[in-house]
């Protein structure tokens, strides 16, 4: 391998890649970056064999050939490099890297050992915008549980048919659910359980400029193609649960308020109302013109009061603070509606101006 | 108590007086910030007994009055304050916040329990500029020891006289010394170690629009007086090394390079250099023209050589690459002098255009 690139190229390929890089595995060529020199780029891939990440960048490729590289080592000296033309030269297994009038040696893994990603090329390929994907993503991972002991929880199901596509997520104790239309894609039918490692990672690797999102897939694995990356998953094997029979058809209370306001009373309140185990409960009081918190420990006591416009009953919840935070802090309509029906069924919180887009918390009984 | 202020004013004098709030006193009320109504302001103050903060805020005082708050719980709820006209009223040792129409209480601590900062009053002045005070500061505190058992050492110490001022730092590896002269001091004369701490305090809190740093002392006390800051804090006692005897009067070996391209490839060598220990030791040889850094270790191996101006003889010799790195990192000018005089003499570095500042560390003996 003899390859002339830049830093940049070098850190694209190293920054996009890298979250792939197993952390644990006990495979050791997995803790590595491969490298490959073909035709006039430079392709960097890393997997931990749940997800694989591959970055297309340009290069002058003056003789091909593959490396992989310790990703530690190599993803920090990259970033130290300087600014300058950097030759990669490969021998042995050894990659020598030159810059200025100075070289560094790192020894590599046998390139034979690297599982390379399979390219799923028969797979049936859908559309999608990309800045919809991302908000559909900012509004439901959230939700996702962290516990591995019950995987269908740790994912979103994602749906595709009939030109619509959802997303939604649970942890059992909250669920968030975004519609979506697309029109012109009614062959089209897909529906799996996405890991919430790889929708952070999309999220993270999407650029605005990014103009199209292509989804392919097979019964256990999904890619998202997009710019100049490969990104390919695994789906979570389960029985996603039936989310239509939770989420409630009518309320008996409908609040209109603004999102901001509740945000930061909610907020101050769980200050207050923090205990040892780092959960507060905040209790809501609901009446004819007013929303109102009241909170009191041992470090004093609060009274948060603002003005709602309300229809239905009046009613008085708990809630997890951080259950109405983590959703309060993604929705960036002024105002939400919060429908209720007594202290013991489910709130749910929709933004006044994103019709497609829920969120069901469930209450805590205070007695 | 009774105060109408504004949630900036709040927040300007929590996060002034914060860290000098005990983090490990035994005494209670040290937990807690004072604020003070008085005339048309509102005053803050924290202590920890080592270093005292005092802030002065604008505020609207109906009722003149003095409480202690918890100043963890205190500080949370001001940042999450909303900007809009809150009342501070205090009754019976509890405070209660105001704001739209909600509210929130908290218990204080005894005032009366609280060390108010002494004054100072009848201690000599200095005028000192901000600028170059905060220079001096960041030129020096990184060289102050961590340990405590050796107190002088971290500290700077602070020397005024005969229309100079130096500020000086050593942990006995390594040593930092920055020189200026202020016209039409000469009356005022100053010896003193500053902990580092209270420099690492100054530094954050002075502003640019702050035009003049006012000095106070005792012999046992410093207060530090700018914009509406009061910071005073111990001197500690001992003594301070014979810095003069140290800083070597002449060289064998003055090479001059570029800051940037010299600090990077020490970066570079001592990711290379990384043992389990943390350190590495970087090894340098300086030919005529070039000065180069080999390094070898399990990870792979790095030659950095770049072209530099030398007067001299030749030498290797090997720097811990913090000691070479913390430093360079600091240095604004583009090239630096580097004195040095053979493996195991001190070396110098100075920034080529500022010329009474210099940082001399020790060298590590390999073989």
């Amino acid at each position: 391998m003899k390859v002339y690139c830049s830093k940049d190229s070098l850190l694209t390929g190293v920054n996009t890649v890298q979250k792939a890089v197993s952390s644990k595995n006990t495979l050791p060529v997995l803790q590595g970056i491969m490298i490959k020199a073909e035709g006039q780029s430079l392709i960097f891939e890393a997997t931990d064999l749940e997800i694989g990440i591959r970055c297309v960048v340009p290069a002058q490729v003056e003789e091909e050939g593959v490396a992989v590289l310790p990703s530690r080592i190599f993803s920090d000296l990259v970033r130290k490099l300087p600014d300058a033309a950097i030759i990669l030269e490969l021998e042995n297994d050894i990659i020598t890297i030159k810059y200025y009038e100075s070289d560094l040696s790192l020894r590599g893994y046998d390139p034979e050992e690297f599982p390379l990603l399979p390219d799923l090329l028969d797979a049936e390929t859908f559309d999608l915008p990309v800045s919809l994907f991302k908000t559909m993503i900012k509004q439901t991972i959230f939700t996702c549980s962290t516990e591995e002991s019950r995987p269908v929880f740790t994912g979103c199901l994602l749906q595709i048919e009939d030109n619509t596509i959802r997303l939604i997520a649970t942890d059992t104790h909250r669920l968030a659910y975004r519609f979506a239309e697309i029109p012109n894609t009614d062959q089209f039918k897909f529906q799996g359980i996405i890991p919430a490692k790889t929708l952070g990672e999309i999220y993270r690797l999407l650029r605005e400029e990014d103009e199209n999102l292509i989804i392919r897939f097979n019964p256990s694995q999904i890619v998202f193609q997009f710019g100049s990356v490969y990104l390919l998953s695994r789906l979570i094997e389960g029985q996603f649960p039936n989310y239509k029979q939770v989420i409630p058809q009518s309320c008996q209370t409908k609040v209109i308020l603004p999102t901001k306001l509740f945000q930061e009373s909610v907020e101050r309140a769980s200050l207050l109302a923090r205990d040892g185990s780092h959960t507060s409960i905040i209790k809501l009081t609901i009446d004819t013109e007013h929303l109102s918190i009241d909170q009191a420990s041992d470090l004093g006591k609060i009274t948060e009061q603002m003005e709602i416009r309300k229809e239905g009953n009046d009613v008085k919840i708990a809630f997890n603070s951080k259950f109405l935070l983590d959703v309060l802090k993604i929705i960036d309509s002024e105002e939400i509606i919060f429908e209720l029906s007594g202290p013991y069924s489910p709130g749910i919180i929709r933004p006044v101006d994103d019709p497609d887009y829920l969120y069901l918390a469930l209450p805590v009984r205070t007695s």
